[in-house]
């Protein structure tokens, strides 16, 4: 297939490039590298080093013998993105180029106004381009399970069949998002759901998980294709977060009570999701919803997960409690279906002791890179 | 009560202003005209002559002895916006201040795009506002009917009870909107909830049906502060439209089958939902919704209404069917519920032959104004 990647630099995007491209399919990228951009602003860095753009292409070049077109530009530049797809002409667009991080969304004004133009006006111009020039092309779009919320009710895959003064319809799952971020994707779900009912296009929506892990069998294949680790208070989540804490002899900082659950991945099942979506696209005019996620944990036991794995590499690691600066339940109902992509033939790779102590030794190899003042929250919801 | 009408300068926003000016209110206006840049941008003008915003404001002075001061600038301006809120400490907010017209939105990408970036950006200033420089402050905020869509179950009041899986919770009821000007509604009504949630602001969201109707009290007190009257097919809500086009002895067009079935109010009836809303603020931390209309019609039953009556002020109105240029269903299930402005007191002025005989006299006594080709649809949301 021919599949454009929109942020293909990213943590999820690239490894998803490199994927796709060694099962075969035509891969070209398009990112205008604001997640390093964002690096610089905040004082972080990856934990892992990364190459630049260009060598990490002309790296998978070598590797691989494949090429993958890069188009460096802006989702908010509407010509650039109908240019792009004008010439790529895809089958699927997978589109991981929004600002992802709810902390950053929460910093103040700017950020918050930031974060909701730059990715409802960026999947706006994807939804307008697809039509204007690719109009078959399948939308693979990365959503949140963080646009549920935490609803005492089951969450369903999208949409939820209600009964209601004796009458029944199945209507969109209900909205409960918790940051600028998290809106914002819901902001984008409602406009490309009225898209592909206005409009006829096709569009899948992977309502994802935290993403814990890094590496992929092709980020691993040389270090110039290394993929970021990210384990700051704003870009870090937060199970990468506490393997990088216990490695610097950090405490493991639990946001209040712990008990806030949500759906967890690793890496390595998201490409396979993405695989998985652009292999069976939805039909013209249909707006499908996954649940891409595979197990359920709280805060706590993920803490307890890696503070048990710690001492098998040699470190010790203390779970505290700190006052959550995020504006959520701290103990709740949580149960959300994830059937659908199991369905389409997702094999997960659950969590497991193994994957901590690969994380963790991943971040002890490169303890000196750690700036531990990024650690601590300073964005408050409040 | 002091009570800032953002928008204030246009067809609802100038009576609101007015009416709660004459009630005895502290009224501050704030504008940036852009309604009536529009119809310079559209070829269209109000079918009433209408004085330009310090006339009306000199004239209000001199008839009511009230002052109203005006503010002049952008809700995207934020460091405008928070100067207004600091300077003017308002009790309430009634937040008008939004690109209005569904066909506007859908003209092309363009005004997609500058539709959602307005409303929601104009809207998260606000909110930042209030929460800087007048934290208990009230949100008023105009919503739209139009957020809802036309599921197959009756429509509450924002929330909506579901027993699912053997459990129950009351959530936001899910939200189908029709024009990218309805998902602009959407995103804001999303983010104001988030607000109350986070920063426990208070606001009321109310979800107005279609406005028909031109004139209030306050308005026809003087020719100068005659309200605006549109009639076009970008800016004209469907009676009003329905009454130009029998005046200047055009057929009165129906989109389609004429089933569109929406919730209707009279224009008077807006003002005092507004006044209503203000003198019973919701709590710190509340989000409330009031769906804000006060009879259903469908849009043939409102076309043959105004046919009937056509002939008493000596009109003959002929009713054709044109193909409906908006994607929609033309014959649906729709019952909603609005019982919350009722309890507060409001006496629904329902729909009168008199009142369409007021609309057809004055769109016959300013009949040389009317522009008969800004009547037919050229905006489609394919």
């Amino acid at each position: 297939m021919n599949i454009l990647i929109a942020g293909g630099d990213g943590f999820c995007g690239w490894p998803t490039a490199l994927h796709l491209s060694a099962r075969g399919h035509d891969v070209t990228i398009l990112d205008n590298l604001a997640r390093r951009e964002w690096d610089v602003e905040l004082g972080t860095q990856s934990l892992t080093p990364i190459a630049d753009t260009r060598t990490r292409l002309a790296r998978w070049r070598q590797v691989s013998g494949r090429e993958m077109p890069f188009y460096q530009g802006d989702m908010q530049d509407y010509g650039f993105v109908r240019d792009v797809i004008a010439a790529v002409r895809p089958d699927a667009v997978v589109h991981y180029a929004e600002q992802r991080s709810a902390p950053y969304s929460m910093i103040d004004r700017e950020h918050a106004v930031f974060t909701q133009v730059n990715n409802v006006v960026g999947t706006l111009n994807l939804l307008f381009a697809i039509k204007e020039a690719a109009r078959d092309a399948h939308l693979i779009k990365l959503g949140t399970m963080g646009e549920y919320g935490t609803p005492n009710i089951d969450i369903e895959e999208g949409y939820i069949r209600i009964a209601h003064n004796g009458r029944e319809d199945v209507v969109p799952y209900p909205k409960q998002p918790f940051s600028f971020y998290h809106l914002s994707k819901v902001h984008d779900s409602h406009n490309i759901m009225f898209a592909c009912k206005a409009w006829g296009l096709r569009a899948t929506d992977l309502n994802q998980g935290v993403v814990y892990g890094v590496v992929t069998d092709e980020t691993a294949s040389h270090a110039e294709l290394s993929n970021r680790y990210d384990y700051d208070q704003v870009f870090g989540t937060v199970l990468n977060r506490f393997c990088a804490q216990a490695a610097s002899g950090h405490p493991l900082t639990v946001y209040g009570e712990g008990g806030q659950t949500r759906g967890f991945l690793d890496i390595r099942d998201t490409i396979r999701c993405i695989e998985l979506a652009a292999l069976n696209p939805a039909d013209p005019g249909e707006f499908r919803v996954f649940n891409q996620f595979t197990e359920q944990f709280s805060v706590l036991e993920l803490a307890a997960r890696v503070a048990a794995v710690a001492p098998e590499v040699g470190l010790t690691a203390e779970v505290i409690h700190i006052p959550d600066p995020r504006v959520e339940k701290e103990r709740h109902y949580y149960n959300a279906a994830h059937t659908r992509l199991i369905d389409l033939g997702l094999v997960p790779h659950l969590l497991s002791d193994a994957l901590i102590r690969d994380l963790l030794e991943s971040a002890v190899q490169h303890k000196e890179r750690i700036r531990p003042e990024t650690f601590m929250p300073t964005v408050s919801w409040r």
